[in-house]
Order: structure tokens, then C-alpha cells, then sequence
């Protein structure tokens, strides 16, 4: 293992090509648990060759926006977009709030997913890190709250968020609510709630509690008012022909979505039933993953690795981990197996 | 036909569905020649599950940029990135290229795609239509061009092209090539020719010549230096799971693409063989599309349209139309008897 792999496998999840090579003894397949990622994705269908041969069409897009709007809510006045991935709606974020040229200040609820404060910082801002929701007199201009967040599964509720969007919108403020792991926690969305105010952006994505990360689709919602920014931006055909087609069957799949909500909160259960044996305390989350704290300072991400498990480190908190979560009986039992030897 | 369905019919091709709803009564299926797409897409292989599933991983998002390489070129110096389709890369390009807040004077090759002009409108620059490459001396802080052109086809030769680009971008000007139909026109490209200069940005698309635009996927490439501001926008996974993976396999496809760019060859022949029944004269295009000066003011739109032909017509060139190739014998049948239907 070099330390440019160690290096890599603490900033994203999912790096298994990274992991294979760091670790060419580890036990085959690779389990992978670095990302919160739903294991058991939404089945993909029969793929006609013409969803990737022509463009969606209009009639298709506004279908899609229409299953969104149903399957996450849609407060009057708002407009949703979908996105080729949430990521680049982070990326793009800054560009569409904050005025070109402008210096922004922006805070970001921390720790959490790393892309937000690359992109800010990208875009000239200066950042930085809070622990809870600011005073309206705080010297920012843009607030960034991930909810429930990742990798902790901190939750603001509906309500407070609410309020906070509107006395601090209404201060020519700007707020990114990034709702990847939304789905988890509906009743805290903000799209379940009053109007969008302008300056306030929710991002959705298929990736997680559909599984569909490959796909590359999410949302953007906004105040109707400010959709031309990110459509210019975006153009007309964000989406492929595939993620289109697919992403509005899932949406608009009731059964799937309350089985997989079942399933998924069972096997977050499990997880930590699993994971108490290594003595690894639970201490947030969500249904589609768990934070843990280690009972020693030992590198676990290297002892998961041995066993070919890759879990997820954090470079600054060298005693938590995040854990995904198994999706098939085979990768229960070598987690099991591992966490016993592990004891050992 | 509304007013609105025709105004549509003339801003971008391949609406079947606005197409549809305004000829109800015109034969089935339709037949859409409005694009420059290639009917004849290259095959879409058994797709597995985890494509879409997982995120695609480092090393395939590297080999997808070594297969368009291989395919495209790319000079010593020369960065390559996947974006979610080339739209996208030409609504950011202008956010990349001006420094955020200056006001840009941008001259666009024209008539051309008209999302290059809307894009750098949007982002507030100020844009001159040009019919020629300008001077050094020309007031100008960017310059845009489709080569070989939509839907024209006008082609600058590579020396010619790289002489200027040289000679801009020393004087510190941008400089953007869309070569979406550069697979037509290889030995044009900037991308086989020397150095690709600060401040020049080259874009490819998989949608036209291997017929996948549902697929969403093209490439940017610019001088190695200048590429971290791209990467600032798109994030590390602007290509999908089957994009990477679809792409890396057609790009790497000579066979393929020889028989392709044989076969789009003849056929565009044949396309202007059989429009001359009907008095269409060629003046212009690439072997994917061809563009046709019409003998009197009738609107060639609608009268294939009601025979189930969507053609593309152009807002303010009312005796111009652009014809794609049929896909099949059933297509060209029907082409041709509408043709000899028109003459009467």
C-alpha cells in the first residue's frame, strides 16, 4: 500500500481500482463499503438503442421534472432541472449565486462531503467551516448545509431549516441544501415545504438511495424566477437519453421506493449489530450508511483492506469510519467473519 | 401547425414530438432528417448492471481519455476531459475562458449552432457575427467557430487555422474550435496538428459521427496548464457509467469508423442525387448533412412535414433547408417519392 493509495482512499469512496492495487493479496471480489451508495440498485429495464441514439425529447424531460417533482415535492413558484450528477450541480453552484467578480464568504456546516468546499473555494470564495446554522448577522454571504448530512447523518429539521431559509434569504443571503441522501429523510426536505425563496437551492441526485451513481442524474430546484442562470449553464439536454428514461420509471416506482426504505433502515440494523463486534460504536448516519468510532487508534481502513473490504477513513478523525452497506449474503458473512477476527 | 410548433421546428432539430402534435394526420412513423446525426449509430453493446450502478472508476474514466486520444489526437501539452456532452462544454466555455466579471467581446464564424451565441450572451458578453477569421487588430477577446460548419460545412484547413490560433492566443485572446463534426473532416482538426496554445479550447462530440446523442458525451481539450479550470466545473465524474464505457469501445473501433465514414460518404451522395427531383441544390455541408437552396419561397418545412419528414429549416435563410441521411431503404423510399411529389 503506497501512501498516495492510503492518500486517495480517505478522500472519495468508491476507489476500488485504487484499493486492488494497494492491496493485490486481499481476498477477491472487493466488498465495497466506502461509499452510501444503495447495494441493491433500481433494476435497470430493456434499454432501447434509440434512448442513446437521439436526444430526450422535450415531452421526455418534462416528464422526467414531473416525476421528481412527484417523488420529492415541488413547493409552488419553484422550478426543478435535472443535472448530469449533483456533483456538477455543486460545481456550478457558486457560479450561479454569487455575482461574476464578487468576492463570497460562504460557510459550510462541517464536516462534510468535500466537493462543496473545493468548489466554493474554486470559484474565488473564501470559505469556511461551522457547526451550526449562523446568526443572520454572521459575515457570510452564502450558507452550504448537506442534510441529512454525510458523513455524520446530522438532521435540521424541516421546520428550523425552513425558518432559516427565509429570514436568512430574505437578507440577500444565498443557501445550498444538498439533499443527496434526501430520500432517507423526506420529511425534512425542503421541497416538502413553502415556497423557494430566491437565493435558495436544493440538489437532489439519483445516485444513492436509487444506486444509480453510474447513471449520473440529479435535480436542482429553485425559485422559478432564477431557472434561466442554470439553464444557461446547463443547456437543453442535460440529461442522456438512458438517465431520462430511467431515473422517471424510478421515480414514479411507489413500491420500490417504500420496499427499498424498509430493506434499507433493516440493513443499517444489521450494520451496526455487525460492527459492534469490532467494537465500533455507532454514532450517526443514515439508512444507506453509518459513522463509527473506533475503541483504539489502529487504521482500520488498512485491516478492512487486508480482508478485501474497502470502508471509508477520514484524514482528520483517524478514529471514525464510514461504513456502506453490504448487498448480498456473501458480503454480510465476510464482513461478520472480518469483524471477528478483527477482535483478535 | 402553430405558430409556436413551426418557430420550434426552426430553432434545433430532431423535435419529433412538437413535429407530431403539429401534423397529427401526416404518415407514421416520421422519419427525422432535422439533425446531423448519424442514423446508423454505432452498436450499443449488452449493458451491464453496474454501469449504471457504480461510479466510473479512475482508470476507465483514463482509458475513455486515451481512446479519444487515439481516435481525435491530441497534441504534447494537450489535456483531454469527458463532459456530459459538448453542449455543456459550450455553455461553460465562456465562464473558463473571460475572467469572471470582465465583459467580454466574443466574434462568432456565423451562421453557426446557435447555442456558441446564446452561451456567451449569457454570461454577458457582448457577440459580433463574422463571416472570416478577423484580424489580430479586430476588437475582439475571443473568437468561436464550428469547423467543419453547421450547417454549412465550411471547412478552414488545419494550416490555416493553426497559423491563427498561434498568432491569437499569443496575443492573448481565446480562441474556441467546435469540431462536433470533426470525425468527418479529420485532417482539419487542431487536435492532430502542434501545441494547443493557452487560451484554445477544442471540442468533440460522440453524438453526431457515431450516432450517440442520447449518450451525452463529448470531450474538451485545451493546453494541459489551463485544464484545472475545467475540472473546477465539471467535478471528477461528468461522464456517466455507459458513456464510459460505450465510448472507450467506439473510439477505439477503427473498423467501425472507416466503414462508417465510407458508407455516410455514399449516402450523402445518394442524398443529393435524390433531392435534385426536387429542385434542391447543395450548397454546402459535411457527409452526415447536407445543406440545399430551394428554387422558389415555398416552405419546404411544411410540405414534408405533411409527408412525415421533419427537415430543418432556418429562421432567416426562409430558401435553405438541411437535410439528414435516412437510416434505412423504408426512409429513402419515402424521401424520394416526396421529392418526385413536390415537383408537381
Amino acid at each position: 500500500m503506497t501512501a498516495d493509495a492510503a492518500t486517495a482512499l480517505r478522500i472519495h469512496g468508491g476507489r476500488i481500482d485504487v484499493a486492488e492495487k494497494g492491496y493485490p493479496d486481499a481476498p477477491r471480489p472487493w466488498i465495497d463499503l466506502s461509499t452510501g451508495i444503495n447495494p441493491i440498485a433500481y433494476p435497470i429495464p430493456p434499454l432501447p438503442p434509440s434512448w442513446f441514439a437521439r436526444l430526450p425529447l422535450t415531452s421526455e424531460i418534462d416528464d422526467l421534472c414531473a416525476a421528481a417533482a412527484g417523488a420529492y415535492g415541488l413547493p409552488d413558484g419553484a422550478a426543478m432541472l435535472p443535472v448530469p450528477g449533483s456533483e456538477i450541480a455543486i460545481r456550478l453552484a457558486p457560479r450561479v449565486l454569487v455575482a461574476p467578480g464578487a468576492i463570497a464568504c460562504v460557510g459550510i456546516l462541517a464536516p462534510t462531503y468535500g466537493s462543496h468546499a473545493a468548489a466554493w473555494r474554486a470559484a474565488g470564495a473564501e470559505v469556511q467551516e461551522l457547526s451550526a446554522l449562523p446568526d443572520l448577522q454572521a459575515p457570510l454571504d452564502a450558507v452550504v448545509l448537506v442534510n441529512p448530512n454525510n458523513p455524520d447523518g446530522r438532521l435540521i429539521a424541516q421546520d428550523a431549516l425552513a425558518a432559516f431559509a427565509e429570514r436568512w434569504s430574505a437578507a440577500g443571503k444565498r443557501l445550498v441544501v444538498d439533499e443527496a441522501f434526501g430520500d432517507l429523510a423526506p420529511e425534512a426536505s425542503l421541497l416538502r415545504g413553502g415556497p423557494l425563496r430566491r437565493g435558495v437551492v436544493v440538489l437532489r441526485s439519483l445516485g444513492k438511495f436509487f444506486g444509480l451513481a453510474g447513471l449520473r442524474l440529479g435535480f436542482v430546484a429553485m425559485n422559478a424566477d432564477e431557472a434561466q442562470r442554470w439553464r444557461d449553464l446547463l443547456g437543453d439536454w442535460a440529461a442522456s437519453g438512458p438517465a431520462c428514461a430511467i431515473a422517471t420509471m424510478a421515480l414514479r416506482d411507489r413500491d420500490w421506493i417504500e420496499a427499498a426504505r424498509s430493506r434499507l433502515a433493516e440493513d443499517r440494523r444489521r450494520l451496526d449489530a455487525t460492527l459492534a463486534a469490532a467494537e465500533l460504536r455507532p454514532c450517526g448516519g443514515t439508512d444507506l450508511f453509518g459513522l463509527y468510532e473506533s475503541a483504539d487508534e489502529s487504521d482500520l481502513v488498512d485491516r478492512f483492506a487486508r480482508a478485501g473490504i474497502l470502508i471509508r477513513g477520514f484524514a482528520h478523525s483517524p478514529r471514525l469510519y464510514r461504513f456502506g452497506l453490504p448487498g448480498d449474503d456473501a458480503g454480510w458473512q465476510r464482513l461478520a467473519q472480518t469483524c471477528a477476527r478483527l477482535e483478535n
